[in-house]
């Protein structure tokens, strides 16, 4: 066992005896995929086949790191994820927190073209929470969806994104829309001397998603959002590493969230939202906040935010963007939650009454806190 | 409502208060991501909005039909997917059980381009089962693995196919192992009549994933593989419609369990095994047999084999592909259950013994039943 190893560390269901099975089955399944007497020869059993490094309780469950060769992931984020998660993700009672991923072995990757220090650097906002909004709803022009980016931008609500259901719908075709709004938000800028900017959703055919990237960062989008669960976390690694695009990726949950649908089964919030998005390139992980309209809670929200935050090597730190549950009400608390590494989400809570109002109230309210 | 819509039915946890306010929240949450009072305009709310089409009760659940417009899926299939269950993956009590989708909204798909039919065609195999081995363990040289593939061609299996762990592996580099196993293969081919095919695993990072499909082809592979759960289903429909390419695809469930793993949220075996697999090109679906070392029981299997071969307009009805938990004892009660239009996937249970005989054995057991 000399060589060189990355570990995942499991939480197992069951009783002991149960969750120590459930143990020895991981280094077999996600590895050899074969019973130990059929493993041809002791190369194999001491070097290919994953080892429980330990194994203790954890609440009423069963904690299990498993170490498996570095040379079985290929130096590929698709085959890490299938070595750590690949057919267990069919048995039940597994469920994957966290990987152990040395400096080493993370020079595979890239990571976040730019993160919590790059994006800020773009945007120009040094210190305190960004301000992120949604256009919608489906079913709008491009000149509509145009005038409500200008009314957010005249608010000063730093990213102006795409709602993530706004592809390329007949009724605000992506070129037209990016256009539109774009423009619409220099116009604005003009106005007030704020830096928004627009966030193109590029979530799309394959074929169409680099094209759709292109167009966007021609017309001035400055971010682009993508959601991995759709088109899997290596294509947005992909787009997020292509220096021809070079934009900043706000990485969105659509789709994913049977992952962590079950508190025994699926991945956990910190690995999901935190440690994959970001060996996949987002630079920032939009997920449903807590007391809002979807179901994590605060302990999840806060595992998210160590995910996007915690050391990964070279890997750079990247923005936690709850979304949901953020009414003007709750912006003090919220801030006081996340601090001030964080780009807060905030949709049709600012589109009750007067749109521009309402985000210079909520720019106050934010920026009242961080001088 | 007099415009084309279509539909997706979704099975709804709780009292029928509870049920039905979920699917009234999906209806929005799907769509327009805004409560009733800051929908802009009529238009939208008529015609963009979804549209609970029926709701009744199914056994302690509800069953509710939800129309969506068609234009609201842009002729994407990742836009499908965002629409059917984009942010509602992430609520409780929601699992999507079937879609519900118009022959003509259908054309703008491709579909598999072969399916059953086409890849008994390609194989010259027209009314038995198929049988399918895999190649492992991860670990052996690409030498080793051709030795194996020879055995397997030897004892007359159908498809040979990499272990869905085999990607690009310092130990059997992918090339490498492609020329050898196709070229064992072949040999093996000349000396028994039979015309055992290799499947190659392509699933690797998004620049890899074309490079390696037109590789196995020039090496003679004749079926690939990929796990859309890794690559994201779109990949698959793209490497799938390529006609330079041009050869069968058998999905691989890698990663994608998380979506099966609870009766009460994610998706239904039927639609992510069957209907998204169809959708997304592919010719086979693998899945886990009942009885093995994973836990699908055998109405989840019935289902998927219903998913695999019900109308679905002009879209091509593919394999059902049951992996693990076949013996040489269960042969004959596997045919009974799957009928003639599978393909069996036995690995570990053929490599105990004598490789040739225990493939010939398998074959005159299958065999025997269809003459």
């Amino acid at each position: 066992m000399a060589r060189e190893r990355f570990s995942a560390v499991y939480l197992l269901s069951g009783p002991k005896r149960q969750a120590l099975s459930r143990a020895q089955d991981i280094c077999y399944e996600q590895t050899v995929e074969l019973p130990d007497d059929l493993i041809p020869c002791e190369f194999i059993k001491k070097n290919v086949l994953g080892n429980i490094e330990s194994f203790k309780k954890s609440g009423s469950a069963f904690k299990a790191e498993i170490s498996y060769p570095v040379e079985a992931a290929a130096s590929e984020l698709s085959q890490l994820i299938n070595v750590i998660f690949g057919n267990i993700s069919l048995k039940t009672g597994i469920r994957l927190e966290y990987l152990d991923l040395s400096d080493r072995f993370l020079k595979a990757f890239s990571g976040p073209g730019f993160g919590v220090r790059g994006l800020r650097k773009k945007l120009g906002i040094f210190k305190r929470p960004l301000l992120c909004t949604a256009l919608k709803p489906m079913g709008l022009s491009s000149r509509d969806l145009a005038k409500l980016a200008y009314q957010f931008a005249l608010g000063g609500m730093d990213i102006i994104k795409d709602d993530h259901g706004l592809t390329n719908q007949c009724w605000a075709p992506f070129k037209e829309r990016v256009e539109l709004c774009t423009s619409a938000i220099r116009e604005a800028n003009k106005k007030t001397g704020f830096t928004s900017v627009y966030a193109a959703n590029i979530t799309a055919s394959l074929v169409e998603i680099k094209k759709r990237a292109l167009c966007a960062k021609r017309a001035g989008a400055g971010v682009l959002m993508m959601a991995p669960g759709i088109t899997g976390f290596d294509v947005m690694r992909d787009v997020a590493g292509d220096k021809k695009i070079g934009l900043p990726v706000i990485s969105h949950p659509a789709f994913a969230g049977s992952f962590m649908a079950s508190q025994n089964s699926g991945l956990s919030h910190y690995c999901f939202f935190g440690q994959l998005n970001r060996l996949a390139g987002a630079d920032a992980a939009i997920f449903p906040n807590y007391g809002g309209r979807f179901s994590f809670s605060p302990k999840e929200c806060r595992s998210i935010v160590r995910g996007c935050c915690d050391r990964m090597g070279h890997i750079r730190t990247i923005f936690p963007c709850p979304g949901g549950g953020m009414s003007l009400k709750r912006v003090r608390q919220m801030c006081d939650f996340y601090g001030p590494d964080v780009i807060f989400l905030i949709g049709g809570g600012l589109m009750r009454g007067n749109v521009v109002s309402n985000c210079l109230t909520l720019r106050s309210l934010v920026f009242a806190d961080r001088a």
